[in-house]
């Protein structure tokens, strides 16, 4: 839709990998839209993954006992989160729509993109309890998460070896983009990509490319516990 | 139990912090029954989260499109990962019981715990299709996953806003732990330490050290989905 403003934050070491294409494909198509689209490159940035006292910019709250949570709290009110942790924060605010664009590693993100979540979904940003779920601070965004899987679409039903693939996301999509307010849109999932053939690679990246067409005609999901474990 | 190896992977910023008397009972009441434990202390370390080109030593299987899952696999065959990694890796294979005590983060590990998974638990040395689950690699050890929360035991029930803590345990204990073969002890879980008296604080360590002292008596949970979302 033209104007809307849309953040990719995307973790993938290589930019010829499927990952790297399907977040090309939406810079492109989204761009032809009229949006105005932002990458967080979280590899090339080298973004720090890890919550320490280095993201709290001059004096503690309590240096005695550092706890995370409520240093930065603190350090948001006072203007004081490290500067990387602030352009983030500033790409989230300006965003309607987030997609996360990744691998699933260990059915859940790669470390530097939970990394991310961790650091940038601050309390007091995004969430103040009980100012969370349904009126999260960041509760007029949409979020989608596309990412690709190492196993094979039957290994992720319910009757599978891994399981159903939501239970998977009731962590991301729920536990964290939901509890900031943020609605979510249906999953995009590229199962196996490296087990399939190259025109099976084209046709996903095509597949993709279909449904941003139409993607700001899109219902959120219902993120209830039903729509996860029904 | 004499004779037993333990390895405790911890991730707490603040060695004060309730994670940080948790991760010291254990080490005290496993050193008394005669176990060797040993502390993989992740903040303190500077443990490397991000899966990256780093981890592999020398030259790429495939430096034309870099894939860390391949890379990764082969540079673990021919001993040329990198030697964080290695040495990660050396503790794993030498533990009876793996304990991961941690404060829980948007339901899920801090992203450094996850950058642990993530890079230590390589194909070859964890798992190798259909090496999985009841014949991972790492199939003869047990895993315990002791954490704190932010919210109240509510919250994390069937009914609660954030749903049963058994849905945001089952990437960690199945899609990691039982993938690669671990059997799964109960979780220890201590909500809401920072809302509660001292003198509960004081009680949560207790009930642990309690818990450790016949800990080897344990049987490890059915790690199925009915366990999770029955």
């Amino acid at each position: 839709l033209p104007g809307k403003k849309v953040l990719i934050v995307y973790a993938h070491q290589e930019p010829k990998s499927l990952n790297g294409s399907l977040k090309n494909v939406t810079v492109e198509e989204l761009s032809k839209q009229g949006c105005s689209v932002t990458v967080s490159d979280l590899y090339a940035m080298q973004f720090e993954p890890r919550a320490t006292r280095n993201d709290i910019v001059g004096c503690l709250h309590n240096s005695e006992k550092f706890n995370y949570g409520v240093e930065v709290r603190e350090a948001y009110k006072r203007g004081d989160l490290s500067s990387d942790v602030i352009e983030e924060q500033k790409k989230v605010q300006e965003a309607d729509l987030l997609i996360f664009q990744f691998p699933l590693y260990w059915l859940s993100m790669p470390a530097i993109m939970k990394g991310w979540m961790d650091r940038v979904l601050v309390e007091g940003f995004a969430h103040q309890f009980p100012n969370c779920y349904n009126s999260g601070y960041l509760k007029n965004k949409l979020a989608l998460f596309s990412f690709t899987t190492g196993g094979s679409q039957e290994m992720y039903t319910k009757g599978g070896i891994s399981g159903d693939i939501r239970y998977a996301l009731w962590p991301m999509q729920h536990g964290i983009m939901h509890y900031c307010g943020v609605k979510v849109l249906a999953p995009h999932i590229c199962f196996a990509p490296e087990s399939v053939s190259e025109e099976e690679r084209k046709e996903m990246l095509l597949a993709w490319a279909q449904r941003l067409k139409t993607l700001w005609k899109e219902k959120p999901i219902d993120c209830s516990p039903e729509w996860y474990f029904k």
